[in-house]
């Protein structure tokens, strides 16, 4: 879910941060009325994301440019495939590419991995979910290619619900607060709207965390035998949430242990960036 | 080289992005008065980015906040190394955490390849630099950190240097121009501090480029032979510059060819983030 | 939770628009080195709410004035009672007198009208709740407020949870669309940390909404009997909201019933400012 | 009197306020393609205030949905009343709908007070004018809504008008500064189109405000036979503003003690919301 | 009078504009800890202005520079004084140079130009007053150094005062609408702290702007012996505007015809910047 | 080359400085309903810049105002010649009168400035070229300007090239650093793409400049003499810019030294606002 106000602020913010005083190239080289016609082409195979974006890095440049999108986000394809053209003033063809290109192969590379992982765990129960380690500035896009890839969205921040990790658990413990007392408590101040996940690193950690009114427990780096052992405890009691250690050789294991959702912080921080290219038509 | 403003800019719409009403898990579930430090932690060996941003996530959060960085951008580390501590209010600790490691594992993710790179190419006349294919919004960070890896910059935009590429070559051939007499007569036009590449696919498209005044003659994709064969009817009269197909496996052979410089996307496009953790101190 | 950046970005906006090119009154009319101390006199009982963006109204204007606060968010007060002190540059604190009344009369106000309302229902299971009915630019600001006097918030936004409300429904039965099924699917498509609030008319709608899986159930414009019937149906499967109709009068009786959730929009559409002055003292 | 400017500003940051990342019940729950027609319906009667606002809440969502006013700002309306219809696609219109009657409830509560403040006053001199006391972010929407309501506008704000006030009088006696010096001096100063309100708390400050060129004497908190005696001892010389324990039962009294203004800071304070809601067409 | 808001904002985008990535030459040339002290001497006599905008080029660029303003805004300088004193890192000092000075110099030939019109009429009751034709953005610049040179503010905005000039007088003709009873109607809509002035050709339109009840006539492009005229007629009833044709050499004849305010475009739209230098001590 | 998004952002906040809330004239004189067309035309000739620009002040108070260029920028005009023609709103078109005013005035003063500094070396080779020395916020409309009245651009900002200084080269001298050391030093870590310019006083300076590799050196404050012998002494290896001490007078003379590139901060820090009128249609 991408909004308006998010794509035009943020390919706005690219294109002028690309051409903070215009294209010198195409203004000095090419002729004002030159036009083209040019295709997003595809250079490997892989899961579409970003049609929206693309188009509007073309229609912000100029708006007399038209974007002809020939896949929708989510869509698979080949190599050789063309996925969108481009018609309009060749000079506004080419100040927009880069951008248009750097936004669709990044989210193109992140639906692509994520569907990997989501092929992985074909025939489970569980969910490949996306984490915060997303690139700075561009979450929403991101969070968007997963959700093109198949994933699901995780919490979108800091602000919509709660995640005790280890590191506030170790506080909680310096602190001399009972973990199950403190859940309950946040519980009682939160809105009753709140979500609240909490990672554990071992299951004598489980207790604790049920009886504070948890609503996910997040198993982090667990073995596998450790993983199937914290479903059966929680039995339906919480929803169970798995990270750590995934790759696309361990997520299918993972999931036929039983949990819920498998987040993956590599699906946003380390996918790379699809080959997609942008050819002019020659007539 | 990155400014105060941007840093101050970029910093404080990505904390705003992850907390855009506030952290709920440490408001609710930590003391107010607790404290704690913490140290950046390599979970693997690298090249270090991105200290004044690390720095810039915690003050921005809370400038009671202590950081102080053991490394500077562009230093070697190996895995297990603390790079930075910092210290003050567990609360803010733990609020700015994920957005100061984003930054700073990807442009540590970004320095580590630069200059595994660059190692590649020792001995050498030729520069590694970057390339456009930068993440939208994070050109300034990205550049530098290939500069934390030895590598170069390229020109920053659209703006402050002339690249004609292949696209534009196509809409002057099929609009009928003379591509040496429209190199002149932009040269004539541009600001006399203004540099101009000019990338070909081929040998015969040498004479027209040099004709026409470019300062960089950018060969793409071109065959170890043709690559030496054009640094040699170059012959100093243009900077040469290489790129396409540059992978950790053939950047040395590029370079031993004779060229200036070899322009790399995969530097900003695809690497991965590099492990670096916060870890609390248990006292 | 108010953060640091809100405060200082909707603090500067406000001063921004009410000294656009500066004040007139002082610069023109005060010694530039004339110095006041000045007093926040409360002028009717009530409960505070927004020292700090009291604090920032006059830091924003002059770092060199100093604020001290006598009382904390969320504290009762009487007539009369000096709530805050501002000792500084007597230009600066009568410029940025109007903004920081204006902010603290409305957030008092609501902070007051909410502890009414958290009186009424002493001794019942139920908590009040603010709703999405604020101030447009203010929301972070009103439901700190509600914070203060004692209230709970609600979901922030139309992003961090689903309330599917008499509309939503109406769109589902024209469409064609199974309500429980419709639930369903979007749970299945949610972030799994997405709460779930369904709105019904009728108890007849209570059977789908659960099946549906929905997390909380609103009661809307129910009567005491229907409320009671409602909560014994749902009967702990689902967190009970009511809404509608509710005034100091009735919100006790509603409470009885034994719902969760009361939630009021009057504490932010319909709060009256508080009545606090800023007195010079007169030494 | 609203710009398109402050309109579009204002109106687009409550929608990303309200939505900073989407609508997550209608994107998950509404088919794509629903449609629908929404009536703003009066729950009571009133005034009207906030057309293009409301108009804007909607086309600011998408452009597409379409939006009827069926009255105008100023005019008045009775329960049941249907004051504008809005069709397009159901998403953007529940997406919308907040905001629209966020703002539309607020400005017609204003417009509502304010007429019947002027009511009260009708048949003589005296105007009803607003004041700085308005919420911060909204003083051109709150400005707009009392013209709506029959009322007139006072300064805009600090930089457009100069207003003494006690705290700044009490600043000048202390600083051992001569009242009418004071104010000759500004005026000297001040560009020759600003206007000098001066507020006075008993008679005998009159003649330095005469004596120094005061536009406007603003008596505050006077008594009725003290409003009269300074009606007469201004005599003409000077516009007279009443302020200060101004309600509706006391403002025609003091209406017709001859001021010509009656500025009432509740207007735009402490007017409660009027209720109006958008009722889905059942077709 | 500049807020510290205003300086800021302008002064930060104006280093921005000329930096938007850092120095180059400062960065790459200059050693890290190079430090300076560098003068700001006056190449030509003057008045200056900006010293609040000339320290903070340098504070906002590098907190830690120290600049000592040696003279004040307003104050007079003869060629080869030293204006001001800068201390600090030389990097910093040299990115900011040309900003401060851009601004410096450009308000100091204001305000010198101004003193320059402000001396011909000495010894009148008349005085010099800006207009609005101000830089784009730079206006409350512009005005403070008009301030700074003895010169008074007219309206600051469109937003501020009325002013009927030429054009809107003929729309109001061609609209069958009678003057008087525009502006009489128009002030009973304004707020009452609103002047109003309007501007004539010739003196037959005098008794309908004064019967309309204008603060201010502004007698535009009038002779003379017509603006004696225009005086003597208006007779106190409302303050004597002239504007039209004054240079230096006619501006003290215009004056002592009587009338009280002469506003002077040129001050601000065609001023020369003047002559000041950025030194390097050599010690 | 005036990019969309800067001319929509500069314009947008010129109008905003200009009616912050509105133009109260328009407002409250002028029929709603009330149409016009108005002309620019000139009242003293010029060449003419800022068409775009002037356009878009219309049209983003009113984009129903129709705005048609009679001229092109850099096209000469005489005095009375229409330039362009404006139709709709009256209200609207004298809304935006004075900022579309102000900017083509400015545009226009410098694009004939630079006509005549142009005009004055017709017939050789030098070329004009512009400075840092522009308006704060405004660069990119005088840079466009500048190349309206014929003149060629220097670098954009200190971001774009290098230019090292009297001040910078002082600091070297200071620090005990070798010019040309430093010099070849910076271009190994600039990008290929920078072009490094190097100011010099005398012509002892001429070998480490041109050793170091510099691209450009500027002859400052040279004499004519001087000029001619550093034109022979570079020979070629490097583009010689001169300037300082550049009048109408002088700059032919200078031209015909043989230097390539003459910069004029004159161009933009001291032409004057040409005399430019909106005069309504009196049909």
């Amino acid at each position: 879910m991408l909004t308006r106000a998010i794509v035009n602020r943020v390919v706005s913010a690219a294109l002028e941060e690309d051409a903070p005083w215009g294209d010198l190239t195409s203004t000095t080289l090419l002729p004002e009325d030159a036009t083209a016609t040019a295709d997003l082409v595809a250079r490997e195979p892989g899961v579409f994301s970003g049609g929206e974006v693309f188009s509007a890095a073309f229609s912000l440049t100029d708006p007399d440019v038209a974007v002809d999108l020939h896949v929708g986000d989510g869509d698979e394809f080949t190599s050789g495939d063309v996925l969108a053209s481009v018609t309009g003033s060749a000079r506004s063809i080419l100040t927009a590419e880069r951008v248009a290109l750097n936004f669709t192969q990044r989210m193109s590379g992140i639906a692509t991995l994520t569907a990997a992982y989501v092929a992985a765990i074909d025939g489970t129960r569980a969910r490949i979910a996306d984490t915060r380690k997303t690139t700075p500035g561009l979450r929403a896009f991101e969070r968007h290619a997963v959700d093109s890839g198949g994933g699901r969205n995780h919490r979108y921040s800091l602000s919509d619900a709660v995640m005790a990790k280890d590191n506030h658990l170790a506080v909680l413990t310096r602190s001399g607060v009972d973990l199950a007392t403190a859940l309950r408590d946040a519980l009682s101040r939160l809105p009753h709207t709140t979500h609240v996940v909490v990672e554990v690193d071992n299951l004598d950690q489980l207790a604790a965390v049920l009886d504070g009114g948890a609503h996910t427990v997040l198993l982090d780096n667990f073995s596998l035998p450790d993983l199937r052992a914290g479903v059966a405890m929680i039995d339906g009691r919480a929803t169970v949430e798995a990270s750590g250690g995934v790759t696309l050789e361990t997520v299918g294991e993972i999931a036929r242990t039983g949990v819920d959702v498998i987040s993956v912080g590599a699906l946003t921080h380390s996918a790379r960036a699809l080959d997609l290219g942008l050819d002019l038509r020659i007539d």
